[in-house]
């Protein structure tokens, strides 16, 4: 399985994705599940996937491929929902080939992406991109995707994420999502890949490979969990719901 | 969905379980998916159940028409373990009368079974009864279980409930892993059904309904959120990982 989250900010993007990829159990390997599109100064565009990874790389190897070559391409699209159209294209295109072969083994075409970035002239976007190449587009009201194992995530980024949160608070929250997950999935694991985008600047401000080892995470992780049982603790104990004083 | 958790320790067994049932969106309803079965002072078990709510009435009614009859019976079982076995029993004879006809309408066979209690004789013991009818035992590693919508809340049961918390305080924990859920997921609703055994007694301590109103639910719900705002203030930020000071 995977984590993958996207976040869309007034003042830019976030993304976050793990690294694990497996096939049942017993064969685990590790993949880099983000990819950068950049033409600094003009156009920066970042993909998290999400499914099965013959299906996933070929989709990035496929887009990379139309931008070593004339036609339609990432570096070509006029704004973002033509860039999330022409990665929905790269999903179509893979599935034509490729879908009738995998059910013949029983194998689903099975693909979710998280696509986001800016072009100059416009504000940051971000996309929800799913199997049938069709999409949907983040807005202030939910300005987030998650992709793979987005549960165990979910509460943390619902309490504390907004659409004008700040770009390293948003890391932060995605930090801390990707922890529980990773406390509670083994199919989700590390290291992990960060990117972030800061409005108008059309580059990428911050890409960084997340190893298990790194201080700062570890101190996220132990801090987290301290804090998290610290508040427990200081919650109200159940004698005071006066509950259980006869039999309810 | 559902979101049901029981849990197991020195001290007595905790269970928790919501009241929402969904046939898609436009079908929902309040059923109580608790039930008690108790002969005070000699033994007391507690059923939770998601899935397939025809599937898990029969099962609960033909637990209850049994222990009106004179053959096996869970007021008859002589300890936890065969009790369980008949509560596998009763799952499979809806089995042989309904899947096939749910199957010629494409309707799953679904049912999820926690259940437990204790036994006079014995400790308080904890099961998970699948829909095959089998099912495992909880012990001091795996400690319990949930079913239905378990993900969104299985993250703070890993972080604070083990098999020697108190029994006020894994109640407290399963209705935070509760709220995290009902926040997340639209699936599960209130009110909450909430029962506390207390090793030895061989009754059921505290049996409640909890309401959406309930103060110290309510009390729970703002304090937990203002804590977890709080806590992840209060966490190292960004900066302090020094990963964005160049392009990472």
């Amino acid at each position: 399985m995977t984590y993958c989250v996207g976040m869309l900010m007034d003042a830019g993007l976030v993304f976050l994705s793990d690294t694990r990829t497996n096939a049942g159990v017993d064969q685990i390997n590790t993949f880099r599940k983000m990819a950068v599109f950049e033409r600094a100064g003009e156009r920066v565009m970042v993909l998290l996937s999400a499914g099965n990874l013959a299906v996933t790389q070929s989709v990035v190897t496929l887009l990379h491929e139309r931008m070593a070559q004339d036609g339609d391409s990432l570096l070509r699209a006029p704004n973002l929902f033509e860039a999330a159209r022409h990665v929905g294209d790269c999903v179509r295109e893979v599935h034509r080939r490729d879908a009738e072969s995998l059910r013949a083994f029983g194998i689903d075409f099975n693909v979710s992406l998280i696509f986001g970035g800016q072009i100059a002239g416009e504000p940051p976007r971000l996309f929800n991109v799913y199997a049938a190449g069709n999409f949907v587009e983040a807005t202030p009201d939910t300005p987030y995707f998650q992709i793979g194992e987005s549960k165990y995530g979910k509460p943390i980024i619902d309490r504390i994420f907004r659409h004008h949160t700040p770009l390293e608070e948003a890391a932060k929250c995605a930090l801390i999502s990707m922890d529980s997950t990773l406390k509670s999935n083994l199919s989700v694991g590390m290291p992990l890949d960060l990117a972030i985008l800061r409005r108008d600047e059309l580059r990428v401000a911050c890409l960084r490979r997340i190893e298990a080892d790194d201080p700062y995470f570890q101190r996220l992780r132990v801090g987290w969990s301290e804090r998290i049982q610290q508040a427990f603790t200081a919650l109200p104990g159940l004698e005071e719901a006066g509950w259980c004083d006869g039999r309810g």
